[in-house]
C-alpha cells in the first residue's frame, strides 16, 4: 500500500464516521461510548434488533478495529483509540449527516431559503449526537475547568439538551446543584433520565423554557454561581435589544462573584487552522438557518452592553469556536 | 490554536466535503473541477439559481480557501490544492452522502434488509459524483497506464457510467476507438454528451445494455484490445456460473493479445491501512446491497475458470481496491 497519509485519513475518517453513524441510528452509541464490555446478545437487546443483523454490524466494527474482543470469551468493548476516532467522526457526522437535509436540498435553499427551511428540517437527535461527540472533547473540558476552579456550587446550563454537561459537573462534587433549561420537552426528558441514571437527579432541576424567556423571568438562573450556554446564544445575539435583555437578566441574577461561560462561534474565522470548518459553520447558519454569527468583537461588545464587568475570550478546540467568560 | 493535527484534518475534511457536496447538488461541480476561471454571474447561470444565493456560496468557498480570486478582477478559480481536497472529499461524500439513505434507515435494513432495500434507494447522481471524485485519482490512472502501454486501439468499458474513463482514453490517442456499455439510459445519455463535448463522439459507441447480457451476445466487446470494468463486476462474480459465462464471453471476444482490466474490491482487507474503509465498503455491500464481495483468491480463481491465461492483481489507491489484469 503506497498511499499518502492525509488521503488515508480521509478514507479512514469516512469509514469510521459512517460506521458510528449506523451505531447512533440503531441506538447503541451510548453503549459503545461507555467503554463497557458487552456481548453480541446484549448489543442486539439494546438495539432492539434481530441478532443476525447486529452480528454483521459487530463483525464490521471488529474488522475496522473500532471494537475489540476482550479476555472474556464472547465479550467485546470499544478499542482504546475509540474516543479519539469518535471525536473526529463528530465533525463528519455533523457536517454530512446532521446537516444532510440542508445538503440534499441545497438547490431549494439557495433559491428560497425561508421556503426551503419550512420543509426541510434537521433531525434533532442527529444534531445532538454529533454535537455531543464534538463537544465532549472540544468544549466541555474548558467549561468544567472554569466551574471547578471557581468552586461554583450552583450552576445553570441554558439549552442544556440531554444534560450531559450538568450531569458531569454534579457527579464531580456531591454539594453542587444545577438547573437544566431547554425549550425541547424531549431534551428535558432525556436530561431527567440521564440525571437519574447518574444518581444526581435530587440535585438537578429541569426547566422546559426558552432562553429568551429569561429576559422576563430570570427565576431559573437566580443565585447561580455560573450560567453556562453552549452554542445556543448565537440565536439571540443578532438582535441587540434581545441580547441585552437576556444577558442582562442573567448577569443580574448571578450570585456575587458569579460568571457566565458561553461557548459559541464567531463568523468566518480567518486563521488557516480554522478557516475551512468555520466557513462551513458560518455559511450553513447564515444561508440555511437564518442565523448570522457575530464577530469576536461583536460578542465582547454584547457582554459589555449587558453590564458584565469583564469578558475574557479563549479559543475552543472546535474551529471558529470561542469560550467567552463574562464576570458579573 | 493548539489542536492535534489529525483532528484538525477531520474538521477540515468534513467542511470541504460538505461545501463540495453543495456544489454538486447545485450543479457547479464540473465547473469547479475543470480548473477554468469563472465569474459569480457565470456560476449563477450554470447553477440556474438566483445570484444572491450563489454569491453567498461563492463567499463561503473563498473563505474556506477552496476557490481563489485571479488577476482578472471578478474572476475566480479553484485553488491549487482543490484536486487533492476533492479526492479526499470523495470518500466522505460516498460514505455519508451517497450512502445517506442506508445510514439514515440503518434500523430498517438491520431488521429486514430486502424490505428496506425496496423502499430506501440511493441517489444515482450522488453515487456517480462521489465515485468520480475517488476514481479519477484512485483507479483511472493505473488503468489508463495499462491501456496506453499495451497500445490498445479499441477499448470497451463495462458499466461506463458517464463515460469519463473512455473520454479520457480517446482524447489521448486520435486513432483509439471505444465502446461504452451501461444499463442506465441516463448514464448512456451523459456519456454521449461528454463524448460530444470532448469532440470524440465519432469514435465512441454507446450501448445501453447490462453487463450480464454479454454472456449471450458479446457483440459490444467483440475485437476489443482491452475490456475495462470499474467496480461493476462484484455484482456478477458471486454466482460462479454467471461469472464464468460473462467473463468467458469477454475473454473469447478479445482480440489476440487483448486483456481485461477489472478494478474492484476484495472482502474485508486486513491491512491496517485498508481495514477501516474496506470494512465499511464490504459491510454496506453485504448488509445493505446484498452483494457479497469475493476474496482476492476468489477473484483470481474466477478469472482462471473463465479461461484467462494469467491474471495479475495489484492494489489500488482506494482501500480494499484491487486492479485485476487478466490476459486472454
Amino acid at each position: 500500500m503506497q498511499r499518502h497519509s492525509s488521503l488515508d485519513d480521509a478514507a479512514d475518517l469516512a469509514a469510521v464516521a459512517a460506521l458510528l453513524q449506523i451505531g447512533a441510528e440503531i441506538g447503541v452509541d451510548r453503549l459503545l461510548d461507555s467503554g463497557d464490555t458487552f456481548s453480541a446478545a446484549e448489543l442486539a437487546r439494546i438495539a432492539d434488533l434481530p441478532q443476525a443483523g447486529v452480528d454483521d454490524y459487530l463483525a464490521a466494527l471488529v474488522a475496522a478495529g473500532l471494537v475489540v474482543g476482550t479476555e472474556a470469551p464472547g465479550r467485546f468493548q470499544a478499542a482504546e483509540d475509540y474516543p479519539d476516532r469518535r471525536y473526529a467522526a463528530g465533525y463528519l457526522s455533523w457536517a454530512m449527516s446532521a446537516n444532510g437535509p440542508f445538503l440534499a436540498n441545497a438547490r431549494e435553499f439557495l433559491a428560497d431559503r425561508d421556503a426551503a427551511a419550512r420543509v426541510h428540517r434537521r433531525n434533532g437527535r442527529r444534531v445532538a449526537v454529533s454535537s455531543r461527540w464534538i463537544g465532549e472533547r472540544a468544549f466541555y473540558p474548558p467549561i468544567v475547568d472554569r466551574v471547578v476552579s471557581a468552586g461554583a456550587s450552583h450552576v445553570a446550563d441554558l439549552g442544556a439538551g440531554a444534560g450531559g454537561l450538568l450531569v458531569r459537573l454534579l457527579g464531580q462534587d456531591p454539594a453542587r446543584t444545577g438547573v437544566a433549561l431547554d425549550s425541547s420537552g424531549a431534551a428535558c426528558a432525556a436530561a431527567r433520565e440521564a440525571a437519574a441514571a447518574a444518581g444526581v437527579d435530587d440535585r438537578l432541576q429541569v426547566v422546559e423554557r426558552t432562553v429568551q424567556s429569561l429576559a422576563d423571568d430570570p427565576g431559573p438562573v437566580e443565585g447561580a454561581n455560573a450560567v453556562l450556554a453552549c452554542f445556543v446564544m448565537h440565536d439571540i445575539v443578532a438582535d441587540a435589544s434581545v441580547a441585552k435583555a437576556v444577558l442582562g437578566a442573567c448577569r443580574d441574577a448571578l450570585a456575587p462573584g458569579g460568571f457566565m461561560a458561553v461557548a459559541d462561534a464567531v463568523s468566518y474565522a480567518p486563521d488557516p487552522v480554522e478557516r475551512r470548518f468555520s466557513a462551513l459553520f458560518t455559511y450553513l447558519h447564515a444561508s440555511f438557518m437564518s442565523v448570522t454569527l457575530p464577530s469576536e468583537r461583536h460578542w465582547l461588545d454584547t457582554f459589555q452592553a449587558a453590564g458584565f464587568s469583564k469578558t475574557e475570550c479563549v479559543p475552543l478546540g472546535v474551529p471558529g469556536g470561542r469560550l467567552f467568560v463574562a464576570d458579573r
